[in-house]
């Protein structure tokens, strides 16, 4: 086989294989990987290993480069390996030798790392921001549908009654717990490896506060080997947050496609927002639904993948790192995708009026006309039996009015008090903060 | 075949199927469920369902059964199906029909949820403690071998100079990210469920916030069909928490293991604690080690497990929750162990003297060559290809000795720093205010 | 802390860690770890290293403790490790030093490999006889529900019509393919390990072929390093085969717990089999389907957890591999358990007569009435914007009558040929062969 | 928020989130969508669908079609949604209204259903051609270095000989088994479901046998709806098979990675096969062996992935399948590459001579010294305390010469037999009846 023999091709492959998707996946981190660099090297200045003068002309430059990747003017050419490559060989080709310095007291390593880190830090503001768009369409819905009832089910069974105000509003708090879990994940990402250089640190002078406090980033990782160890730990963390939102839509997919299943039929979505068919005119497929879920569903599936590649494995860095990137870069955009389509179908629901008069849901409302009679002073066993005797006797005809007040019930939903969690939450990410100092570190 | 008739016999197979595991499981939650009673009949009285007498006795006896269960003298009796019948049977055989009466305005779905919060939340507080404590002996570890090199690996090539400083510490400022992660599983956790009934709340006059303070829980999970939603989602969580504690002892255990090996040689442990053969003397099985990288790697598929049994499940009660159970709750125990036993190896590791004295290691220090030629100004291609040159002429003779000095580096690992990091992440654990609600609520 | 000191009480926790579970998961071991040893001793004795006398005394001993294992007479003593020291301490005790030859030749690394493929070995036929049951009442039922029909759904909108008869029909056809995975564990598991000592062969002059033949095994695992690197990839093998069974049976489960939803509203099971309320008379929990889901989701996610534990450990025997028994060694209780249940469920099942009378059913000939124009020669678009403007116009009243001729369709549901394609699957399995070596070996 | 407004931008991201990657996955499927057509044109005359003419020229413009695609020369075009769709288009502006009719008796359900087979069978197939390949190589590097000597370890301590013979004929015989395991996926993919319509059948004639012959397919999915449940199961086990070979590959490669680590230093390979430093010319990244393991892990984490997308999913075609395309489609060449990759270093390995001379590894042979005295005569006990006294002695000085015999073992590697044995998995495979079937189609 020829692919055996080191000659030419055989190389050529190897090449293709080692080199893989990273081409594709170093655009993610293009921006980032400049915004590492300027502050890098306002930090290799005041340790003696640039010049002032040097440093003038590197930061011009360097904040050119990230105005054309804003742009858009900016891609990998052919040949060159990676991100990393690619803007040295841009200085180099525009400024001579001194472009090369800005890889002193840098190694690979720490530089992917902290490239990775600020597009994670990034992607996870962008998405903290969706999720709180689609909160605030959920909260509303859930005041526009406070009284419209529906039947709660356990064991899928008919239980008891529900409401359309509860049905979006539990999706909105099942945000803030989301959201919760993908603070701590923001917290793990916003620490800095700059200066762990290969994971054993450097002999340099490094100031590795200086680029801290620059790149906005609230902590260190410490220590050098624990800094390259986070890398694959991070993409995990990061990788479960994405998960619990993604798991939140899909159980909500869920819903909606049973509920827009004819044999329950309680909402419907225009038909530019399904696909029918013209002989079966009842037939509207929840088509955006079905791939919100298997697209949540699939992001489920996410950190287990990760945690498989990273395990068992020693200390150190491993190539095998490189390849965390394939999944996990798409998974922001997978997941955007999906908190706008949930988005765009809610705001576009019709809910049907009247459910519960339908017969098959008349002992919805048993369990409350007993708990009524025991309010009025009757023995719960014997408001029990009587309730039981009326429906056995066909005689059980109750007023279908809810009547439920606690804090997060029907009369009650409490959607203030969710509200204020979310904002509690949303207060806990020093986006402010993170802002100001890139915006400072490229004007 | 008889076991589809549906005969006693296949009935009783019924029986044993449905219950499983659950007795078992049950008996984890038992303080917990008369917990949420003490604080649930207090309420009840405050809205009138029970009367102050009643409330008396009811509180006198449940504080009765909770001592009884913390002295070990409890258990679910021969035919009690759960937990919560048995707490009930107890209070009926001891006070008559007013045990029955805890029962009012709160369903089995919302008891265990509650019960599962409280246990969740007490295995958190017992687990950070341990943490806490393994995280101290490696910070003491770390300093007590700050000097102690070790050749550091890249791609598991040696690469650059180490310290078991650096090992250890990059260990525990793993602990200080997992602990991170483990609190917000923890607020998720911490939020009360109690009150939400079958999932779609009362229509009792529930006083749910007072509830709320009186278990000490931090917030409410306030949409009744939130709450029912967050069960296995919180037991994901929560794994996820677990999970990731367990990798890091998991990939320590695996350093350990290859540190053992021979080849390698950096480590040993007293015989106690490992195990081997007369003939063969230098074999020391690492079993301790192996058992805990594999407990980790398993606990790390918990997540996973959870996910895939709850995925898809509309909204609304299944009793495939039931099984959630039974993987989760000895994980405590068995993260537990692995803290302890990876512990109790650290605290007797005994780490060879002056390993980079071997020739193998010779290179090691090139790359601190370079550098402080770089520093004594020397531009950096010159001072790489002199080293170079050296090496290749065979006249390359490094002193061993390692000056870095930046922020996490073998002089300077930074352990205050990452003690100070995980200060502040025990801190945002509520523990104190919760102890003291628990204590007035029983005493 | 305690614990962290080398005394008596910390290495007992040592103890007690390294055994963990494995004198629980042993006893499934013991009737398998004495049949190797039958076939071992007779090995021995071939090669001279026992004599003919000695050959006879340990046979006769180890088919007393066999039968006693069968009898339920057995159990590992307290302090006893594992099985194969209980063997070894029953048999000196009997019989004296003679007892402590059977070691020879063998470690506990190949001594468990054996008893672990054996055991699988049995498992997987009794699973394979359990399945069998289950597919032949699919079948039956297939049969007897031919003509009744039901909505075929297509993203969980009303579609096409379908019957009971292809239902339970794919189900038992779904069976077949899993049991043709299954059968590929059985190939993998039904080769020798035993004389691959601790995973590198012997000096002994063994006769593996021997033990081949006299244990019934197919062939040989027949290199010593690949033996044990079996240990591990046989288990995740195996649990795979038996997550295609629990995914079918889970499917199922869901199914039946959507029909049985009142808003679908098609099957019902005697009281006896759900559970219910008496003033909700209409809610009938499917408990056990639910059950049978969750059992079956949680085996889908054990491969994955073999892998997890499994990936990334260098080749040769690691003590992580103890840790596999726990969760796979009852999966087979729990599957058969399943199995038995979801028979159980399905002998009972009632199913409602004239199910597509319902008007919400219409439109499902739409499609067939098309078809039967283009097969009266009216070209395709002109009979499908016919029966458009029929339903348009409300004048749509289709015959609800189905006449499905080929193969697989409701009229021809091809029971016959699944049952055709299950016997030759089965016939694959050589269980008759095994049985005979087996009691060969015992008696 | 724009999106939620059903404008035409809206709607033209509800298009985009739909197709998703969806054009791109479809290329994979081309030439087996004609092959496809193909059949059911031949099917459809033969029940009078089509005439003869008719078929005479569908079938002229589908090979053309068939050509074209293998030629390279055919692409979805812009707007085009699917590759049905691109099908019929060439088809109607190449032979007008006739193109149409391929689609009589088929939905878009059973075509993807027969699509995939058709292109899963293939790829099983290319993929059994290059494991073998490798395998051959595997049992040539084992002869090769059958007497080559290396340390066994088993808890990764040093523990008895073992040899580069062994090492890597245990390789190949791991792949036996993961191609019978591939074999079970190959058989549940070889079964027609062609004419299962939209999963519930079709109310034409149609003649399913037919097809199935002239798919050259070895059986039928009878039952419609199970030909439908088919769709994601069948992936399921697939990516299952596919993972079995990963995993093999990913152990290999952490064996390498270790042996290539200075510290054991057993095995090189040439510059260009790894990636170095001048200034640090003991190290040789393996970089090409890490990717194979993380492809490899990555590989394995595909069937859970797959798992957890499809689970809980009721009966019937859900849009949610369509996503499964994405990860498993490029799975094939992401193993193919694994499986070239592994075999170009392993043809240009350079393995260590007299590896184990090193004094490290003196007590390797202390169980053949034993065991070499027990068959002399000694009693095991006497031999054993023999051999340990000269190892505290000092004096215990073995030859160093193996002398294993048995089957599998370091002087009788088996490996014929092992080779005999893949001949039986592959001989299994109906490789020459679906090339015949196929040829005879398209020709």
């Amino acid at each position: 086989m020829k692919i055996w023999q080191k000659d030419k091709a055989a190389l050529a492959e190897v090449d293709k294989f080692t080199v893989g998707k990273d081409r594709e996946m170093d655009a993610y981190l293009a921006p980032f990987d400049v915004l590492g660099s300027l502050a890098h090297t306002i930090m290799l200045e005041s340790i003696g290993l640039l010049t002032a003068d040097e440093l003038v002309i590197l930061q011009k430059e360097l904040k050119q480069i990230y105005k054309e990747i804003a742009a858009g003017d900016f891609e990998l050419e052919e040949g060159v390996e990676d991100i990393h490559s690619q803007v040295e060989l841009l200085l180099t080709r525009r400024l001579g030798e001194v472009g090369k310095k800005i890889h002193s007291g840098r190694s690979r390593n720490d530089q992917v790392l902290v490239d990775l880190k600020l597009f994670l830090r990034h992607e996870l503001q962008t998405l903290v921001q969706e999720v709180n768009v689609l909160f605030e369409l959920l909260q509303k819905k859930s005041a526009e549908y406070k009284d419209h009832l529906l039947p709660g089910y356990t064991h899928l069974q008919i239980a008891m009654p529900s409401s359309f105000g509860l049905w979006f509003g539990a999706y909105a708090e099942s945000l803030v717990d989301d959201l919760t879990v993908l603070q701590s994940a923001y917290k793990v990402v916003n620490k800095n490896p700059l200066g762990s250089a290969a994971g054993y640190g450097s002999s340099f002078p490094l100031n590795r506060t200086m680029t801290t406090a620059l790149l906005g980033f609230d902590d260190l990782n410490y220590n050098v080997v624990y800094a390259q160890m986070g890398r694959g730990k991070t993409e995990k963390i990061v990788a479960f947050g994405l998960a619990g939102i993604a798991a939140t839509l899909a159980k909500m997919a869920m819903d909606a496609c049973l509920f827009m299943n004819q044999n329950f039929g309680f909402i419907t979505f225009p038909d530019e927002l399904t696909t029918g068919s013209s002989i079966m005119p009842h037939k509207k497929n929840p088509d955006v639904w079905e791939l919100i879920r298997s697209h949540g569903n699939k992001l489920q599936a996410l950190p287990n993948e990760i945690a498989m590649m990273i395990t068992n494995l020693p200390s150190g860095y491993h190539r095998d790192l490189q390849l965390l990137k394939e999944n996990l870069f798409p998974a922001f955009q997978s997941l955007k995708d999906c908190l706008r389509m949930t988005g765009l179908m809610l705001d576009n629901i019709r809910i049907k009026e009247n459910i519960l008069d339908d017969a098959k849901y008349q002992y919805l409302f048993s369990v409350e006309v007993v708990n009524d009679l025991v309010l009025s002073g009757v023995p719960f066993r014997e408001a029990y039996k009587q309730v039981g005797l009326d429906i056995e006797r066909g005689s059980f005809t109750p007023g279908k009015e809810v009547k439920h007040t606690h804090e997060g019930s029907i009369g009650n939903p409490g959607n203030e008090e969710v509200s204020r969690m979310m904002k509690e939450v949303i207060a806990g990410f020093p986006f402010e903060k993170v802002d100001k100092a890139i915006e400072k570190l490229v004007s």
